[in-house]
Parts: C-alpha cells; sequence; structure tokens
C-alpha cells in the first residue's frame, strides 16, 4: 500500500478530523508534526515542498519523488475514506455529505476553532485590537451553527440519519472542544448526545 | 428526469456556479428568484421550507411533498454532476478536485466575494465602521488567493490538468468578478488566461 504521511501540528482540529478519519479505518498514517504558532508551516522548505499555501493539515501519498500532496483537511479525509462505509453512495446523500463538509469549512470552523485558537492556544491577552473586535460577530457565528446543527440532529443519530459519514467526522473535530473557544455545549442537547455517538464509534480515537 | 429548481439571487457567483454547472452538462434548471438585500431569504416560509440557514442557493430536487433540498452551492454542483466528465474518476484526482472546492470556500470566497459584494453591491457608502475596519484583511487575503492560483495555472490548463472540472466552475464565479471588488486580474496573467479558456467552454454562459 502507498504510504501516507500527515503534515500536522497535533492541537489543530483540522488535522484531527484525518487522523480520526484513518483511525475509523483502520489505515495506518505516519505522523510529522509541526507547532504552528512558531511559523513552523510558513519556512521555504515547507512552502516549496508541502504547500504554497502555508497551511496544515497536508496529507502526503507517496514518498520522495512520487510523493503528492493534498491540503484541506476535508479534501484529504475524502481521498482516505474513498470506497469506504464512510462516504454513502446514493447521489443525494453524498451530496448532502459534502454540503454538511462545506457548511464545517465555511459557517463552523471560522467561528468555532478560531476562538478556540485565540481564547485557549493563543491566550485572550495576547490578542490584538483587531481580533478583539472580531469576537462578537464569530461569538454569533458560532452559535448560530451550533443551533443549525442541534436543529438538525433533534430527528437523526447522525448528519446523513443512521449511519456516521465523514461529515460527522468533519463536524465533531471543532465541536467536541467548542467550549474552549467559550461556547457552552450543554445548551444544544442533540449535538451533546451526538457527540457521544461518534466517541462511541469502533476505532475513535481523541484528539490528543 | 426528476425536476430540478434552483433558489437564486442572479447577483449572487454561489448560485451561478450552480447555473454554469447545469449549462456544461445540458441539465434543465428551474430558477426561483430572491433578493438578498431585502432579506427575501430570511422570511418564516424560506426558513422553514427551503433553508433553516437562510442562505442561497438551495438546489431543490424533486417538488411538492418529495422535495429534498440541498443548500451548499459547491454541493448542488457535485449533485448535478454526479457521473460526468466533470469530476474525474481517478481516487486523488477526485480529492484534489474537492481541495480547490474547499480552499474556494474558505480562502477566495469569504475575501474576494465579501469585497465585490460590500463595494459593487452595497456600494462604499454603506459599509459600517466594523466592515471598512475589515477590508484590508480580506485585500490580502483575496490577494493572497489570486496569487497561490495564478502560480499553479502557471503550469496547467485547468485546476485538475488538462480538462475542466468542478474545480475551475467554483474557482470561476467569483474569480471573473473579482474586479468589482478591487482586485486587479491583468496583475495575475495565468488566472486571466484560465478565464478565457473557461469562457470559451461549449455550453458556457454568462453570470447574467
Amino acid at each position: 500500500m502507498t504510504a501516507l504521511t500527515l503534515h500536522e501540528d497535533p492541537c489543530s482540529g483540522n488535522c484531527y478530523k484525518i487522523r480520526l478519519t484513518a483511525a475509523l479505518l483502520g489505515v495506518p498514517l505516519a505522523l510529522k508534526r509541526y507547532d504552528i504558532t512558531r511559523g513552523e508551516t510558513r519556512t521555504p522548505e515547507f512552502l516549496s515542498q508541502v504547500n504554497a499555501n502555508g497551511r496544515i493539515p497536508v496529507l502526503q501519498i507517496g514518498e520522495g519523488e512520487q510523493a503528492r500532496f493534498l491540503p484541506e483537511s476535508n479534501a484529504a479525509c475524502w481521498y482516505l475514506a474513498h470506497g469506504s462505509a464512510l462516504i454513502p453512495e446514493d447521489r443525494f446523500q453524498q451530496a448532502d455529505m459534502l454540503r454538511w463538509m462545506f457548511f464545517e469549512q465555511y459557517s463552523h470552523e471560522p467561528n468555532i476553532a478560531t476562538l478556540r485558537f485565540w481564547l485557549s492556544i493563543l491566550g485572550e491577552a495576547q490578542l490584538s485590537e483587531e481580533q478583539r473586535r472580531l469576537v462578537p460577530g464569530k461569538r454569533a457565528g458560532g452559535e448560530a451553527a451550533l443551533a443549525l446543527m442541534d436543529a438538525h440532529l433533534a430527528a437523526r443519530a447522525f448528519f446523513g440519519g443512521d449511519a456516521p459519514s465523514l461529515a460527522d467526522i468533519a463536524l465533531f473535530a471543532y465541536t467536541h472542544v467548542a467550549g474552549e473557544g467559550g461556547f457552552a455545549l450543554a445548551d444544544h442537547r442533540h449535538v451533546a448526545a451526538w457527540l457521544a455517538r461518534v466517541r462511541a464509534l469502533p476505532g475513535f480515537v481523541p484528539m490528543d
């Protein structure tokens, strides 16, 4: 099998999505770790060899001159889960799974993950004036995302219905640590019950 | 064939992606139009029947009680292009196409589409203090996205290589009107050449 290497920072939920997908599928993944708070993904080597966008995660497929690099967490999960039960075959269900994964990147991550990074990883004292001004908007956006998820999960075990898919993995990553961004998960009881169902999946691994 | 209806605002690039995908595939699409600047997607009817997220586009599949609703522009394009040449079959190429579609929603649309909306649709005089403060960051983010695209397209006709895919449609939508957000497309000559290649595709339709 082709060697797979994840270029990651262990505190990043976007990286964790890929580790969780691999764990649920039983796929081995080598890890190469970087500290984003020290600029380790902005070095000339990283930009020229791994990702010109200067971001992690990047999934490396193969080694040496044959290596190919796949940025964007949800695209890396898609690659790993190809042909597995984590991607439904039905045309509507597959598109609807991607719908939740695009929602995650557009409406959830920029609010919930960013507040977690600012408040728990950088630390509130380190925030710039501009970052402080953005907090209320991100708080409102994150609450709206959680409310939408809660309403959807009121009638379903997982985002796609009865079975887990990549949509659950993508949304679990930053939702289960939303408390670190100041969000009260207890206010969203269907979300809280769904988090427990994801944690109970065979092969589940915690974030770190 | 199941009836397809696009709930859209004609000035939205996210809606145009879906119309362009349908046109390139020769798939008929009924249109139901809303004016987002007048709150027409925040009415109780829209929220309860079409999209609880209050956003367009939404692709409606079927009619009456059988209707299903698919929000998120790139997920709707995926549904339409199912089984077509606009989605490569190769495992890596398919994931890499999604990589550019997630990039579009995370790093491109929030910067380039938002500045176009603020500067050309709302109008600069209508912006709040907070919006004005966000302009420089969005300008820098949009320029970085265009520079990354330009470097990638220096060696390729389309994002995936020789053939067009949904990645090109997703990125074309707001890139070709980036000038309305104050971006100078002439500074990115590989992007400009790619825009011409997309416009030359058989079945291409302009935005409006």
